[in-house]
């Protein structure tokens, strides 16, 4: 269960803030405020909450709930400590994550449904489902005249295109769920910073993320190391950061609606925000020359048949 | 979005005042407060109020909303704040907006019931949507067990007659949903302001009425202002004023409900009210007669065929 | 609209006090409180109070409401009204009189229902509707899945037989709708008052009873005295008042939940009460005596038919 | 209508605590509460309390419900009674005792989900409802759109098993409703208190358990109390007490998610906690022997049918 929260302003913007990952147990509470001053002053008006206010107990472990029949007690009980801790009336976006599909779908799309109707968030989405179990929640919905999802947050960079370029955009189109996307840097792997190796400070040499240095050193991290350095002297012929091109990269995708980014220092998220700017500069042959050199468009087999 | 507040008396009066064009800009806050204490002494308990308490936070800009998704959090957060500013509990009726159509319509429709079943207000309606969009957000009721729209605010005068007196008609019949008027007097074009020439301190001739005056100028607006100048001796012959012919004459149409007035001070407010006295001398050859000055009544045609 | 209330006893009893008639015009507060007391300590706790403690402001003019849409307001309103005089949180059941019924009936329900789900009330009912108009708000309760009626509150007395004893015991058994009646000695002229002509001092004599006195002269009138006559002198057989018997006979109707009483005074009360001892004395030949007095018992003829 | 309250830890025990016998008549108040905080702190966080903060209050009397009409008053009232009594704002499932069912199944699972909407509940159940009931109960929620019931308390130990192992299973896999059951001692008699005959301070001898000591002196009495010595000679071996094996062998049933303990002390609580350790002990072949022993276990006519 994941909040986000707007402000009194109508519109969200594209770029916002994911925190669950650097905040609480990589950076300082003060920075963590700062960014978020810093991101907010700059027009970002979407948190993606769950977790920030509540670093000092927030736990890396992953609570695994395998009972059935408790889901409703956990949404509900679980929304109602979030917008305690952020001393909010209410968040623009409940998330519900996969560990919670072990209950039955119905009485997780009623318990969604409960908290809106209580005024406790505007809408809920999904947090890492796949399209057949959205699907699932949006027949339970009509079903049993419910409040469907309206977006999934799903991971999104170079390496990682098929389900937001090819299976959301299918289920946009026929039920209306959005994508927000994250992990635009591939957990900075495509900020160049693996380039020469795995350094000391990097997320990769952490404990807990022996999985990202073992996927690093593979053949096929291999080469998609190999595929980052042609992306970085692309960006240099843009006059912008790698950071910035992966970034303005996901934005351009018909799709995607938000992408979240996860910084761990002011200096980051202004570098981050920049990408804003370098979306323009990415032309229709631009992107073609990114997709040959990635060589992983999705290809949506479908619409080719019925060419 | 905008509201609608009765008082205890549990009849609505058949004029009410619209407050959203002269409110804020054209006229003080003290004329304001005047003008409300006269209309209510004088039986009016229908107003118009959206801005009418905000007037010094009110904005001309017309805020666009072309975003997909915030329908929900605007309709609720807009009427949250409309209710503080008004310090009420709840509104008689909440109206959604031409703008807010760009959102799905199922959304609009269920944050609709959503306000209504929180009590934040008795009824919603809609503001100049088309019969289409009505009808759409009558189906879409139905099809999720939702509250449909009672009533429909629209534009209506001598010069835009076809909605009013033609297609709204069908929809009463057909689903129940009634029509609420405004700008009975064409933004004073009726009263015979413009009968010689564009006086200075008209609306027509301020900023942002540049499309007024040039109305006024076009073949179309002068073969209208013969027929204000017709209309006019007609109303001498009856002993009042043109405006309070105007007034009677959309009062006196079947499927209208409430005629909203939009008055700059008091003395016009008292002369508008003294339309109902007018409504009794509006028989069917009058009619007959201003429909032949007139020129454009409008034509049932699947009537017609029926016959 | 009219409230009911019971106490945390879970059992309504089978007589109740119906207070809008006598109280307010005709008994003073001091009396109509000290009814109540009494009432409440023989076992009473069915008290149908709307007006009961507004008795300062009781109207008797007839608020009739012919403009559509304004039913949902004045159902809620009025409803948080009554709560607030009564000082209540809720009311056991909430009775829509017929002056609603000129609201469209899905409005009605949907009120009623919001009511309910609000927790504003536990149940509501209709009062003085056809079996028609009840049947329709069931199938409207049934299509939007809203709330149905629980019961009807309908005059019964000797000679007012028809709708208790043949109309709602069908729409009993298809559809759950039970009876609670009041009226029971059909204003005063079963308990044998206007035997020999209209007392000064009795509601017939009263302004605004003309009807009432013109009924009591007419034909039909002469002859239902002449039957209250032979009912008197049933009742000295039985030892009991004209009023007990009059009462037990409305109570020993199969359909009958629940009979509202209408009195001025603590002495009539204990004696109308008096009639639950009756009761068991209303053997099967006795009802046919009566029935054959009355000469009026409504015949099934669907039933008969089927024979 | 009784409740049932877990923590904020997600999910509830396998053990809870049935209060509703032992607490208040048998056992002192300062008895109660040291039980209950023995067994919080011994990982129960599944309590059945109705009745136990209520124990000053309490009646053994049964109050039997039949008139029509009050269930949803009855259920709502009775809950909101709880709630102030236990100083809780919600529990965590409500249940619906055979009591109830005399009013309308509409009504019921009407007010069960208006609980829920409400907040009060997480989740309702049932408690000694049929399958037939259980069943109509779930179709009424599918019709209306209602929430369905997820589980049924009911009575299994060595001597009552059809319901549990028979019906119950068919539900789970139909429609989801879970099993927590009661009475896993049989009142005491699996312990062997009654194996040497009824003694003074046992429950048989009281008063109001004329029933149960009849029971005991009954053909089929004597034939339960001798499998229950042979079963004690197996607790022997597998080293636990034979209310220890009694409680493992409820606990070791695949559709029995939880099983309520009703105890008198401290000493009795951590005993029977202890069941824990012993069904591990419990593998095939040892059920099997149980199986034999008791020779009562429920065929599943339709399953070998179809073999």
């Amino acid at each position: 269960l994941r909040c986000l929260t707007g402000d009194d302003r109508s519109l969200l913007s594209c770029l916002g803030l994911g925190t669950w990952v650097t905040f609480g147990s990589q950076i300082s509470d003060e920075m963590a405020e700062s960014v978020m001053t810093v991101a907010y002053d700059s027009g970002v008006n979407l948190f993606d909450t769950a977790e920030v206010y509540a670093s000092g107990r927030y736990s890396t472990d992953c609570l695994a709930e395998t009972e059935r029949g408790l889901s409703r007690k956990h949404i509900i009980e679980g929304l109602r400590g979030s917008l305690s801790r952020l001393q909010l009336d209410y968040v623009d976006i409940v998330f519900a994550n996969r560990t919670d599909v072990n209950a039955p779908m119905e009485e997780i799309v009623r318990a969604m449904t409960f908290v809106i109707e209580q005024g406790m968030a505007m809408y809920w989405g999904t947090s890492r489902w796949n399209v057949v179990e959205i699907m699932e929640a949006y027949s339970i919905a009509r079903q049993f005249n419910l409040i469907p999802p309206v977006c999934e947050q799903a991971e999104y960079h170079y390496f990682q295109r098929d389900k937001v370029e090819l299976h959301l955009p299918e289920l946009y189109h026929k039920i209306g769920v959005g994508a927000m996307t994250w992990s635009p840097l591939a957990c900075g792997l495509l900020t160049g910073k693996y380039n020469e190796g795995v350094p000391e400070s990097s997320r990769a040499a952490m404990k807990g993320y022996a999985w990202l240095k073992e996927r690093l050193c593979s053949d096929e991290g291999k080469k998609q190391l190999s595929k980052i350095k042609e992306l970085h002297l692309l960006a240099d012929r843009l006059n912008c950061t790698a950071a910035q091109l992966a970034i303005a990269w996901c934005l351009r995708s018909e799709g995607v609606s938000s992408v979240l980014l996860g910084v761990s220092n002011t200096e980051q998220l202004l570098e981050n925000l920049g990408s804003v700017r370098v979306l323009s500069q990415l032309t229709p042959p631009l992107i073609a020359e990114m997709d040959a050199l990635l060589g992983n468009k999705p290809r949506n087999v479908k619409k080719e048949a019925r060419r």
